[in-house]
């Protein structure tokens, strides 16, 4: 996407040094762009734990990045099976609730063990990365594509007023490659040319929403609003919201929604006012083998002084300052599961569908024997 | 209440200058315990609408203070009726969505009035301002021995494990004047031995939850962990609260609840979880005018700097740091009102009852005319 006239995605393969992966680290946005540089799988971990890069596509495609950086750093160019088997489930375990990963990770590793020769092995991986890179971009644009119209169709019966879409955390292109999954219809519709605005959730407690969201939104020049996690209800229940899109960092074959902590209370918000609460993801999302998000999605449980110390600007400084006492415990759940009832629909790159197991089967038949018999 | 063996409460009349009201400037804490000073009507506004005090039981109090330094500031000492008048409709504007405000500058100008003398006007307020705060402490002592058994029930039906109360925003005694309305029960119950452990909700925009009710509960030697806004509906969701309970800025006779933002939001998972949702208050926050509070209590939309700057503590001094782009719209309601049907029931001075126009009337059969004739 453009920023600032410059064409970018948040992960590319270096073209100075092929050794080098580089992503946008995300914790000093907005208020600094800045690039890092990944050399090898201790820095693509520590990129993903530390949320340098965040965002379930992402993560999947910074995992793919990962494993090309494990056979091009493998010990005496020996790319071996159980080398890269061991940096694989050392990638994998960097972050636990987002499927992409693992997905992302098997993907390479499927990809790769068969080939022979430590060459042919760092060449296939870097194809493959740049492969799933791409192949997202896709997704999203096509989520993009089957998603728009959920969005003219509310401005044609609001006789071209304005949209009201509100979203919670940072689903765009910063947490994908492009375009984004919550925010690709967003994108499109604002390109067709209908009139929008879109509220903010600020995403405590990292604040991706106000961090992350607002300045791509910002960017794109689409009208937006930045408020408190606590408002979207009032907001709903005082007619000023038509629709919630969200992203999701696991979605179970069945439909429910594991995302951000706090998309939980927006889509019972939203049921309870009678509006639309659709998620957007690409089919890597999906969890095939779980039945019941709810009780099985593993939820990452992050460190405290995420809540206690909040980031943003001072004199021209990023710096965090402390909010509650310091003697104070904080609990840090990082997501929440939204039940399949509360959701309205799912928007993938085949189409939208039904939050349901018979919606999800109907798009992704080929699936159904993985998911019936897991 | 005891802050560090000194008892405190949030205001009182200096006992150096009788022309002069010290509160406690909220805005401060938790990393600075600040006395500030009012020394008329514009200093109480400032007071009120800057919210160096907050909480609808307090507000109502220092409205009723406000309404003593318009007595001993009238010009010339004459404290005529016109002035009074004009004074109290200052001080009730000052902020929109707390009854009590009203209703204790309405209570002054009602014992003030009839009365013939300056002098005799001046004690009259002085008496009956410190008679208002000596009643919201009596009220929330109260609230807290009609609240409390319901924490100790729940303590049995768990055989002694800890029990788990929820709140929002901060409606304890630094809200009001001793004991608190939401936290009323929670000291009663410690004191009398349960188990307890209480989530906070951090409650942005302000942070009122993690900068007071945590300083608050700190203070008492009460367990309790901050917790982001969004992540009351996943702890719900996993059986981890037993209880909510919070307090409220208005609440209609007919049982619909304005609250900081975010309640609904709360009240909502707690239906969806089978979650006890109880709100405490002092029937001084009753409205007997209103019938439906979710169309007719009127917000307020405070300052969107409110949700930009998050203030905190950075090397010994508090400071407040920029988060979303500067460029980037930020909108800021107050309150929500959460209706009726989502609360299990109020925490009065007179008793508990069932959030119904039946359920309040049986508690307040005097108010039976006011309200339905209204």
């Amino acid at each position: 996407m453009k920023v600032d006239g410059k064409e970018m995605r948040p992960i590319w393969l270096s073209s100075e040094n092929p050794l080098e992966v580089q992503v946008i680290d995300q914790r000093m946005l907005p208020h600094d762009l800045v690039i890092a540089s990944l050399r090898g799988v201790d820095d693509t971990i520590r990129a993903i734990g530390e949320m340098w890069v965040r965002g379930a596509p992402l993560i999947g495609a910074t995992g793919a990045w990962g494993m090309y950086l494990a056979c091009v750093t493998a010990p005496e160019g020996r790319v071996s099976d159980a080398w890269l088997t061991h940096q694989a489930e050392r990638l994998k375990a960097s972050r636990p609730t987002a499927v992409n990963l693992a997905w992302a990770v098997d993907r390479m590793m499927a990809v790769v063990t068969p080939i022979e020769g430590d060459g042919a092995r760092v060449r296939a991986a870097r194809d493959e990365a740049l492969g799933i890179a791409d192949e997202e971009a896709e997704n999203c644009r096509r989520i993009g594509e089957f998603g728009a119209p959920l969005i003219e169709a509310i401005a044609r019966k609001k006789k071209g007023e304005t949209v009201h879409i509100l979203t919670h955390c940072n689903a765009g292109w910063l947490a994908c490659v492009e375009y984004g999954t919550a925010t690709a219809p967003i994108y499109e519709a604002f390109n067709r040319g209908v009139d929008l605005h879109v509220w903010v959730d600020e995403t405590r407690p990292l604040n991706q929403g106000a961090r992350l969201t607002a300045w791509e939104l910002g960017k794109y020049g689409v009208k937006h609003t930045v408020i408190t996690d606590n408002a979207g209800g009032h907001l709903m229940q005082q007619g000023m919201v038509d629709i919630v899109i969200t992203g999701t960092d696991r979605t179970t074959w069945t439909g429910d929604v594991a995302n951000k902590i706090g998309t939980y209370l927006k889509a019972l918000a939203a049921k309870d006012n009678g509006i639309p609460f659709w998620v957007a993801l690409p089919s890597s999302t999906f969890d095939w083998t779980m039945d019941d998000g709810v009780t099985d999605i593993p939820i990452e449980v992050r460190d405290p002084d995420e809540i206690r110390y909040v980031q943003g600007r001072l004199d021209g400084k990023t710096v965090q300052v402390l909010v509650p006492p310091l003697g104070s415990a904080c609990e840090n759940h990082a997501f929440d599961v939204t039940p399949a009832r509360l959701v309205t629909g799912f928007i993938t790159e085949r189409g939208r569908c039904v939050a349901s197991r018979e919606g999800v089967l109907g798009l992704f038949p080929e699936k159904g024997k993985e998911a019936l018999c897991s």
